[in-house]
């Protein structure tokens, strides 16, 4: 896989080497080389990849349960692996094919344990290298998420992935501006442009960008890379109630203008686990919820000036509490980190049921404070944070173990909830196993038919992705 | 039409009213009010529409020739509109049909009065109305383009328009949040959300994004709108060459950064025909290449600061060698108004060959000087000019009249040469009918393949938009 820049333009083309058909076995050579996004810990951090394997967890949790053990699931009449398929990707790719079971687990559990395939993997360059490598040229690439250190750029564009520099750069969908796409009877559709505008006919990349790769294997990515900015500032920031981390926002929107870059935030339950399960150190007074603010432009002298004197008038209105500013590197990743690992720490709580939702900024955090009085003492923790910018709350419920009554006592009530709201019940997430179920609460049955469709269309056989993103019954 | 805003964000809902199905009448509602976008005159200007129609034009062009006799176009056995149609359609949108041959007239012929289609007609808003809609209320669309004042908010999506503020907010793919859509069955598919994210499965709303009304009729819009800049600055310069040009970009971007809104270049014959065609003044030295600068952002001081850093560096390194500023609006207009209205400068200058190509920036001009020494005499004016900033690329041809020799020495080898670069034949204004059989050019034939195979899953009986976007042959 070698990413190399469009020489007329700041796109970078990301192509799989010779042999995309990857699917069946594990790359080594994409491994993560031992390091953990965000941390500032050392020899301490384990891999993701570690993680997921478990390799190195300071407790060994139990074996993950296969899924059709755990989920009514029947396999579909496929065939399997044979030695035949195995020579054959030996010669496409030779030293490189797995069979080693213990390291074919990392590849088929996921990493919240709670799901085993038996086959998974995506070819691709891993998405913190690539932002290394167009970094050092003067990009940035226009997405960055907390698995960066262990997610692949086809996989990101498969799942359309959003995270923390969605708020300034915006979806995929507008950034991907051409794809490969090896579709199911193994026809390559080359979209691959780098042009910034094309409407020669329909824009067929935008199928395959959050499809999950159920509609086609996406082998080649060209992406927009904005200029890497000059100036880079983060505020770390307290606020008294959620009211104010509204307010907080809409000043900010006002007074910041095109160099806020992101707005994140998080309760105070989720800075006690960060600092219990992480050992990281609240940078200020304790206060019911926190606000991550982003500034990226082109001129430090004058962002440094809009950024004073929004946070005058911040605290000067009472808005925010206290707040500390960080502008050096090493004290924004800092920063940063608070926020990125919440999903480390609660992985560390116990088992998580996780919702990524879309809803009304004004209604965001209502769903966590009514679900804190519905579960009562049967969840350890009910948190909430995220991409507040973008209107995307991450609702997470920590418990000892996986139990079918909590679980009933979440769904569906917090699709119904969010249904309700008109909201999304998955808002950069994607669907995948767990939740194509839970699809007919964010769209109408005439989209699940058409998407139903298409994917009749395109994968008549079923054999891309199975069991996933479309509801079972259609 | 009501547009209205949603509460909780900064998007907004373009929705018909009851009856979507106008397709076969005029709605009257939507007419413009005799206003020319950008025009700095008064009553001597005529509306698009009146010109669409001939009914103010200052000598009568012979009436268009009917597509049929023009092109071999054959139609396809659909049934012709009925008395009882019209009654149906009268109960619907009771008062507002019209049989008038001579109003109909300027619905049916487009504004270059080459094609005379039977039934065209879009629902919509007029972007010009919607835009001073959001503005009044601190906000602006997200696309502006030269024929705001006539063209409608749900054409402006189903053809992906591109336009001036491309560079800044991107296209239509990223800041369309949602749509509702009329399928080929009457089906109504309503995936009009106002959330910013949302990963529910297939992104359905793509597919119409761009199909040219030939895969559904969108009927409602949502769209995102950006905070409107409080400062907005343009620079009209004169360049000594295109290599100055393609300098001056670089220079521009590194220097404005985030605060780069346009940045739009004309050749000399372009300011020619401007001033000859519609007396409007050169604001710079007369020089080979003028370029438009324009900056948005939410700063005066710190713009007007970067600004004049990179003009003071621009002028003192020979990159331009004339230049004029303007903040106030109306200043800022006239100057738009030479980039904006040489489109209609070139359809005084007699039948125009319209080629709008994506093309690698540093040879974007090529093609320029190259078909000017090609086509010699034959042509009157060969000028480029267009939105360097995307890649875009507007050339066009005038002649006294359509003539099939000048045609055959443009096409295919227009289409060839960008094809060469591997740019697209069609960068933002789409394929339409003169254009579905050079799609070859930029798109390979699996593509092709796909896209049929969408059509005829959407649109089986072929009654949407037919003779348009998809190769003939296919």
């Amino acid at each position: 896989m070698v990413p190399h820049r469009v020489p007329r333009w700041p796109s970078w083309l990301f192509r799989a080497s010779p042999g995309w058909a990857q699917t069946a076995c594990a790359l080594r050579a994409w491994v993560p080389q031992g390091r953990w996004p965000g941390s500032s810990r050392g020899a301490g951090a384990a891999s993701p990849l570690a993680r997921r394997g478990c390799s190195s967890m300071p407790s060994q949790p139990p074996e993950v349960m296969l899924t059709q053990e755990r989920y009514p699931v029947r396999r579909l009449p496929f065939s399997t692996v044979s030695e035949q398929d195995l020579a054959a990707f030996e010669r496409i790719v030779p030293g490189r094919v797995t069979t080693d079971p213990g390291e074919l687990e990392a590849h088929n559990v996921d990493w919240l344990r709670t799901v085993r395939g038996t086959l998974v993997c995506q070819a691709g360059c891993v998405l913190e290298q690539l932002s290394r490598h167009v970094e050092e040229r003067g990009f940035v690439m226009p997405l960055d998420l907390g698995a960066k250190g262990s997610c692949h750029i086809g996989g990101n564009v498969a799942t359309n992935a959003g995270g923390l520099r969605f708020l300034r750069y915006g979806s995929l969908h507008g950034t991907v501006l051409g794809l490969e796409v090896v579709l199911a009877d193994g026809t390559v559709l080359n979209c691959l442009t780098s042009l910034r505008k094309d409407n020669t006919g329909y824009d067929l990349k935008q199928l395959f960008i959050g499809s999950e790769g159920t509609l086609g294997v996406i082998t080649a990515v060209s992406i927009l890379c904005p200029p890497k900015p000059k100036a880079v500032s983060v505020a770390f920031l307290g606020c008294p109630s959620f009211a104010e981390v509204l307010r907080t926002f809409c000043t900010c929107k006002g007074m910041l203008g095109e160099i806020l870059s992101a707005f994140e935030f998080m309760d105070a339950e989720c800075m006690q686990l960060v600092g219990r399960h992480l050992h990281l150190a609240r940078p200020v007074q304790e206060s019911p919820f926190y606000v991550l603010i982003e500034t990226s432009g082109s001129h430090a002298g004058h962002d440094a000036e809009k950024l004073g004197s929004f946070l005058e008038h911040a605290l000067g209105s009472g808005l925010v509490t206290d707040g500390t500013l960080a502008t050096d590197q090493r004290r924004v990743k800092m920063l940063w980190a608070l926020r990125e690992r919440i999903t480390e720490a609660l992985s560390l709580d116990g088992y998580v049921y996780k919702y990524d939702l879309s809803l009304p900024v004004e209604r965001l955090y209502d769903l966590v404070t009514s679900l804190r009085a519905r579960l009562g003492p049967r969840a350890k923790h009910v948190v909430g944070y995220g991409h507040l910018g973008d209107g995307n709350l991450h609702l997470n419920v920590t418990a000892e173990a996986f139990s079918e009554p909590l679980l009933a006592a979440l769904e569906p009530h917090v699709y119904e909830w969010t249904a309700a709201q008109r909201g999304s019940v998955s808002a950069e997430h994607g669907v995948g196993f767990k939740k194509r179920d839970a699809l007919g609460y964010s769209k109408p049955p005439t989209a699940l038919r058409l998407m139903c469709q298409l994917k009749a269309l395109l994968d008549p056989k079923g054999i891309l992705n199975p069991y996933k993103t479309l509801p079972t019954r259609a």
